[in-house]
């Protein structure tokens, strides 16, 4: 039964916008999408939109929050989490996604994503929002890293530099996904990420002594 | 004084086509690009852009070919180039550009190849040229990075998973820069790499004699 509360029903016409807005995103991409797209996939009045948002930027800035909202916040870690489990689930979080409780799917969230992030350059306010969301992402990561240091699980790292270079290096594996086709980049980001990065995580002392280990064994 | 051949001026149509499609794709972006926006910049009859160009995506395509040759081959490296000359001078002209002999700077350059690089999950044409371009610039650095570990002067690394990453975060830099604004991102990434990329391709041994020269130097 539906509310009788208007802000309730506000706020259910709002989110059948946002769903309606992602469809219409999804086949026809930003670059040929018209507002009456967006109308075609309501199953309300069309007049709804313009009465919620003030056109086509309007609208798509608030997308782009609600999209920027689905895509956090739901990584499961609690404070017993250790430093190395909560790094990697972050990554791969964002590399290969968790399937929500939503009609669409991971990389279709990413497809528009990714879509939006190119306008960010013709667009100061889809650039603000994005940049805010860049920045959560590595201050994310930059937590994690630094909570390890202090643990002592982690050899001392700068945490700045390090969380930046695999914020970029998640985005790009995803970009080259979407844009160019090519599947696989996610994984190959995951192993150069391993090899290159959280390498230099590992403390020196737990090197020298896994080769010891190692050639005590006979190895 | 034109010239009268006809292939000739046909080819200086075709150029100034392209110059006349740079000019309206800085000013309006892809998203908001009509054809007649192009017609506006060019000091000739329009009527010509539909002789040359069969709609809207064949003249993008033929200039996303035309963006691509201007982007790559000017760097300036001979057999004589040592394997790191070579391959800082690769990563810096990709991080920071160098400027052509036109009227278009390398942001400039950029700013429109990136705007098409989203486009790119939308058209296979275009997605076919760019990913053979991403190609041709990670082939570039496996090239010096084999010729290195072949001369010995690098030690010996996984040359195909190095130059995805360093493709990938030279590209994920200048995004950044376009997309988000973020003016020092081609330097971050330059500091990034040197830190935690190219050290791998030091050799242990050199390590290991710097390290006894700094404590014979009584540091």
């Amino acid at each position: 039964m539906p509310s009788s509360d208007e802000s309730d029903s506000s706020v259910d016409t709002r989110e059948a916008i946002m769903e309606a807005t992602f469809r219409a995103l999804s086949k026809h991409g930003y670059s040929d999408l018209r507002m009456r797209d967006i109308g075609e996939e309501l199953d309300m009045s069309r007049t709804l939109i313009h009465y919620h948002y003030d056109g086509k930027h309007d609208l798509i800035s608030a997308f782009l929050e609600y999209i920027v909202d689905k895509y956090e916040g739901n990584v499961e870690v609690t404070e017993e989490t250790d430093p190395w489990s909560e790094l990697d689930r972050r990554i791969d979080q964002c590399l290969f996604g968790t399937e929500l409780d939503d009609e669409f799917g991971h990389w279709e969230r990413m497809r528009v994503y990714h879509d939006l992030f190119s306008q960010a350059q013709h667009n100061e306010l889809y650039q603000e929002i994005l940049s805010e969301h860049y920045e959560r992402l590595r201050e994310s990561i930059i937590q994690v890293l630094e909570r390890g240091i202090e643990e002592e699980v982690f050899h001392k790292v700068d945490a700045e530099e390090m969380s930046q270079l695999i914020t970029d290096i998640i985005h790009v594996a995803r970009e080259r996904r979407i844009s160019l086709g090519q599947e696989s980049a996610p994984k190959q980001a995951r192993s150069a990420i391993d090899d290159y990065i959280l390498s230099s995580l590992v403390k020196p002392e737990f090197v020298i002594s896994s080769i010891k280990q190692s050639s005590n064994d006979g190895n």
